[in-house]
Order: structure tokens, then sequence, then C-alpha cells
């Protein structure tokens, strides 16, 4: 994918031992690191998709629930999900590392961490930079390769609302891990190692998906802003909601963090052949329509009555 | 240069509107924000350069020294500065914004500072990611398009060495500060305000120049990354290096964060020429020959003589 597979010789100080020892580390996912900027091809026809997300300790995480290879994992599984929701593959990463003192230890597990979550996904990872400073941040840059995007603003009335996987357990998790309890294994799973659906979208968009996004602030949030992206009403049942073992509605309806797909298409979708193929459920949970008398926004109902919004996730205001 | 030019409407929360309220102010230099990614079209023929730059307070800034403009301004030039070396041009940026609690009344002005230089360097910004933390970073990930890249690795026997501008103002600023003395403002603003020389190096392109690579490390250190890459000997000159007033050869060898270019290529460059139409000198310092018993590496000199080489930068073990 990349111009030079080989890397570069760096030059004498201790940042670029560190960094050669990293790029060793990961071996062949590691591609043309090492000149100023990392040259990629593109195929003819595609778009570039490209996206940025940073994970912050204390913020996004804590240090005692997770081990740095899963912190590490889900910074760039949380990136790379952002290609999924537009529906593109992945084509390159980069990283950008701030190591604090207190995390030099674990360097190498983290960078297993970005491995595993780049190989799972065919990521090279083409560039970094790798820096001091008081708190661990994982900042991750993704670019992808697409021919029609899957934008939210694409949902048209009429549409279904599908959802993937099974809801509720990173919050689950996080509730637990925040009584200072230990999740349950699939909770835990849930929230240690999110996978982005990237075979999923396509096969979505080419069943018709019309629009999407990959649950980040919890299904209720994120189908918000698939209805104000689109200008459209989308209602969804509550009691249709997907769960996890353990998860109630109302958790399902707000957990966060999730990195399942939420999408707009026909009704018609085969459902089944998604979960054959997949292994997980796609599930239709509500409906598109164009907007009543309150603009865009999402409608929740419970056994067809009309219930109050959950509210979601918003890291911003986390303590 | 985005598939959508128009801003997405976002959903409700407060990270949502400090979204909304960066794009606002940002104007026409942000476009397509929003959605999970941005799209992007890539001119046939041109590949993509991508690389990323992190800049953390303490690290590499101290709150004291500039303003908050200025902060985010060299957070992007220093980036887009890496586009620069590989002689591409600017395609698209994102900002990662890690914004702590005493940072936020800065918000505004660390946006604008980032506007500048985007707005300069003709630099969309097309996505970012705004988090809470304990100190303030700005991670920035640029794209470029270059058809044929200047690569580190391409210099060869007997090609001269050379370098854009006047060095030594960035070691001098610093200097002052760390003394607790107001530089001057030729050395302040070297510091605070450098230019990523993008058309000059798309000019040296054209002119036959070999291999490049931007002065973040000091001159002789970055030479040392082009020798090591490129497999050759570089010998450079430390009395032809073109000083910014009150700069010492040595302080000139040394200066890191300088951002101009280091670049080999024909000794016939017209220099002159150069000067006439980017107002800034371009000087040849020294030469590239094979490696001799020492493998690849840097020489230096004063009147002709060997002389021991001046230790550059090196962020990562700086205190």
């Amino acid at each position: 994918m990349t111009a030079s597979s080989n890397h570069l010789t760096l030059g004498p100080g201790a940042e670029f031992d560190a960094v050669r020892a990293t790029i060793a580390r990961w071996g062949a996912i590691a591609r043309g690191t090492g000149d100023d900027g990392a040259v990629l091809d593109v195929p003819p026809g595609m778009k570039i998709v490209m996206s940025t997300d940073t994970s912050v300790e204390h913020v996004h995480f804590r240090r005692a629930w997770l081990s740095p290879e899963e912190i590490a994992y889900r910074a760039g599984a949380a990136a790379i999900s952002d290609l999924a929701a537009m529906g593109a593959m992945p084509l390159a990463m980069t990283i950008a590392l701030t190591l604090p003192e207190n995390w030099r230890e674990q360097s190498m597990a983290l960078a297993d961490g970005i491995a595993i979550i780049a190989r799972d996904t065919n990521t090279p990872i083409v560039g970094g930079d790798l820096t001091t400073g008081s708190e661990l941040s994982i900042g991750v840059t993704v670019l992808g390769t697409v021919r029609t995007p899957l934008m939210r603003s694409g949902a048209n009335a009429g549409d279904s609302l599908w959802v993937t996987g099974r809801l509720g357990g990173p919050m689950l998790a996080l509730e637990a891990f925040e009584r200072g309890e230990a999740p349950t294994p699939v909770h835990r799973h849930r929230f240690a190692r999110p996978v982005p659906r990237l075979r999923e979208a396509q096969w979505l968009a080419e069943f018709g998906a019309t629009a999407a996004i990959d649950i980040s602030d919890g299904v209720v949030s994120d189908a918000g802003h698939l209805a104000a992206a689109s200008g459209k009403e989308i209602s969804i049942d509550l009691d249709r909601l997907p769960l996890i073992e353990g998860a109630s509605a109302d958790v399902a309806a707000r957990s966060g963090e999730e990195y399942e797909l939420l999408v707009t298409g026909p009704s018609t979708i085969d459902a089944r052949e998604f979960e054959r193929k997949f292994g997980i459920p796609l599930t239709a949970i509500g409906e598109v329509s164009t907007v009543g008398a309150d603009g865009p926004g999402v409608v929740t109902r419970m056994a067809g009555a009309r219930v109050p919004t959950p509210k979601g996730h918003d890291h911003f205001t986390a303590p």
C-alpha cells in the first residue's frame, strides 16, 4: 500500500531508539515509517476517508480497568470504526503516542495492542509521533478508501433503522468497574475488545444502506446525529433493541463505545443472511420519517407508546 | 477538496457545542466536518503523503512564552512542514485537541492559531477530536498530494547540501525564554511563527533536488537523518551556515524547530533566483559523498578542518 515498504534508518537519539524498538516490534504491519511523511498510493476511482480519535487516561479509560494492550487496541479500534461507519476500508493509520514516565515500561505492550487491531483490520501503520507528557494519550488518525461513502445525511423517509450486534456490554462493564467490581467476561470483552464492523458495512452498503454511524455515544444519541444530519425524524422501539445478556433496554439505549453500526436502509435487508455471514445479529429497531412539528430528532417508544428519550454519553462533560 | 463542503448538523451535548463553536470560528477553511470521517478526492496520478505531529505543553512549549494563538499556529506549521519536506502540497488536516480546564477560556484563540496556518497554507481542516485532559496537547495530522515525493533517501554522492533561510533564531529565542528574558523580536518571530516552505520545496524539486528534510532537530542532526537514509556521508562547512542576526555557527548548527528545508541536489541550483522569488536565502553548506570507513553520517568542518560535530536537540530526553 505504501511506496516504500522498508523502514528508513533513523539517526541517533533516545526518541529514535524508542521509535526503532516500536517499529521492530510491529514488524510487517508497520510500513514506510522514518521519512517526514508516509507515501500512499490511492487506487483510481476511490475517495479517501480521514478520521482522528484520541484516547486519554482518566477521560477514556483508567489504568486499573484494562491491560496496556487492551487500552491501545481500543484506541485503534475506535478510530478504525469511523472508517466502517463511512463504508470505507482501511488504507493507513498514524499513531501519536504521549508516553509519561510511569508508562514507559508498558510501551511495548501498548505497541502490541496497536499491532493487534492493525493486523485484525489489515491497516498498515505508516507513521507516528512519540512524545513525553504527564498523562498517557493515544492519538490515532486513520485513512480509508471508498467508492461511494456512507454519510450520516443519507437517511430517507421510509427507511428502516438497523443495528448490528447486541448492545449494553460496554456500559455494564463500565458500571462494574466504577463500583470496583469485575465485570462479567462477556461485558468486559465488549468493552476491552470492540470490533470495527468493516466487512459488515461493506455488505450493508451493497444491500442498500443509505446512512450509517458507529455507536460511540449510545444508540439513541447516535440516532440523533443521523436524524440531525439527514433532516429526518427517527423513531426507535426500545423494546426491539438487541440486548447483551444482563442488559435492560434502558442500558442498551444509552451504552456508548459499542462501535456497532447504526444504519438506515430498506426494510428488506436479509438479517438472517447477515447473521449467518458475520455471526452477529442485525436487528430492525425503528423507522425514519419526515420531520414533524419538533424538527429533526429521535422519538422513542416502548410497546408502541411514546416514552421519554434515554440520555446518552458525553465524554466532554464527564468528570 | 472535500466531497461535502457544508457542515453537517450535530446532535446535542457539550462536546458538540464546543465543536460547533470552533467550526463556526474557522469559517470556510473548515470543510466537511461532522460525519464519522471526512471524504477527500485525490487528483489522478497523485500520491498521498501523511504525517502526524503532537505538541504538548511543558514538552514542546510553555504557556508563558507564547500566546495561545501562536502555540496552535506552531503545532500546525510543524506538521505542514513535513509535507514541504516531502515536496507535497497540503490536501487536508485533522486536529486532535486535548483541552484542560485551565485552557478552556483560550479555546477560541487556539482555534484562531490553527485557522491562520491553515489559511496561510491553504490546508482545509476536515476533522478533529476534542477531549478534556490534564495538559494541553495539539495533535495535527496532515495529508498532502505529490506526484514524485522527495525522500530522505535520495541523496547522491556529488550532490551539494542546501539550506533555506537563516538559522539560529528558535534556539536563541528558547535560551532567552529559559533565562526569563524576552527574546529579540526577530528571534521570537522565528520561534513563534515558523513558515512551512511549501512553495520553496516545489521549486527545489523542479530544479533537481534529490532528497529533503525539514529542520526540526537542528541542521546537523537532520543532515544525519539524510545521511543515514541515503547511506552517504554528508560534510557540512559550519562557517557557511546562514546565520540569523546574533547567532553563532554553533547555535545555527544545533538550533531545532527551524522548519527550514535541508535539501540535496545539484550545485548549479540558482540561489539568487530562489532568493528573488521567495525573499529568503538558499545557501550551499556542504556536500554528499560515498561513505568512508565510519559508515553513513555527518562530518563537520570549520575553515576546511574537521571539528567535533555539534549535538542537536532531542525532545524525548529533554526534561
